[in-house]
């Protein structure tokens, strides 16, 4: 399998913590797409990935796979390791339930604020701003992060007593909003703590 | 299983399509909610499901389960029939980016559309229009659409060869954006003729 992306993007850190908890990761080769040099908005890119998103995978077969939560379906079920998905039908829709919820709550509500009411990644790719949605992704992400510091008021992980991939989408989330300067309210001492656990689990590897 | 929607909304008639396909709509209990009247949004309901949208589930267990995706997912594993998102990895993997696509790209582009550009639901409950942001969802939802008819020019599904979770959701999508009054280009013939192949799916039943 090969992982186009970038190393240190939101949405890729997704996938490579995926790969990280299956112990996956130097079954994979990485090639970096140039971003900043709009390579992503080529016509050679959009025919492999019509999103023109980082990441995308492809498969032994040839198969262009884009969307982290595509992807990570893949390699949850493609490797061997921890279930990131849940392994009956109850847990694997609390897991796309939670995931969803963090993915437009949080990881693409800060995208809103930072692509729409930021620089973003700069004039040359930062061409459609539309300043006031980008300040309700500001406002979604906070509501975000209370929602899920109340989940995590009485269970370990975002889907319940298993590490998965919703946890994995709020991680990237959260760094996301440090990065963009989404301000983590510092009262939601639930949600802060999960993340310092999360944050161990890869320091140790 | 219990399923709280409205009869005839897009995301409740997306799960109500599942549980065809399964033959088991006999196997729910359906309890209307009053989403004109606003109870979508009050205390009661959100303690359910925080997101404030129909449908959500509650399975026997008494678990709540909010966003199609995930409802779907459970109705996939806890029912026989026919795979709605697959069997394998990879065709799993296909099925969650196309499903997400046409969710992203379609149903919740015309939602854009419909809840920030039109009337709406009305004055009451549109109380926080962005018209720039509806106008874009028009044009998501169109550039979607093509996109999906060069998709379907080789393929008899949304997500290659057999019935999905994707075929569902892009149905309820153009279906959304009949009402809403998105026009669905008459070039795409390969669309409107899968849409016509689906809708004999369930003139059937």
């Amino acid at each position: 399998m090969r992982i186009y992306d970038v190393e240190g993007f939101p949405n890729p850190a997704r996938v490579r913590m995926a790969l990280a908890e299956k112990n996956a990761t130097q079954n994979v080769e990485f090639v970096t797409v140039d971003v900043m040099g709009g390579e992503h908005r080529s016509d050679d890119f959009r025919a492999k990935n019509p999103d023109a998103t980082v990441p995308f995978a492809q498969l032994e077969c040839g198969t262009h796979i884009g969307r982290c939560t595509a992807i990570i379906e893949y390699i949850d079920g493609a490797f061997d390791g921890p279930a990131l998905i849940g392994d009956t039908p109850r847990q694997r829709a609390i897991t796309q339930m939670m995931n969803l919820r963090a993915e437009d709550g949080l990881v693409d509500a800060v995208g809103a604020y930072f692509h729409h009411a930021t620089e973003g990644l700069g004039p040359d790719l930062e061409t459609n701003q539309l300043p006031a949605w980008g300040q309700r992704g500001y406002e979604t992400a906070q509501s975000t992060m209370r929602y899920l510091d109340t989940v995590l008021s009485d269970q370990p992980f975002v889907a319940g007593d298993a590490f998965t991939m919703a946890d994995i989408t709020t991680f990237a989330g959260l760094a996301f909003a440090d990065f963009a300067k989404v301000e983590i309210p510092s009262e939601l001492g639930n949600l802060l703590s999960w993340r310092d656990r999360t944050a161990a689990r890869y320091s140790e590897s």
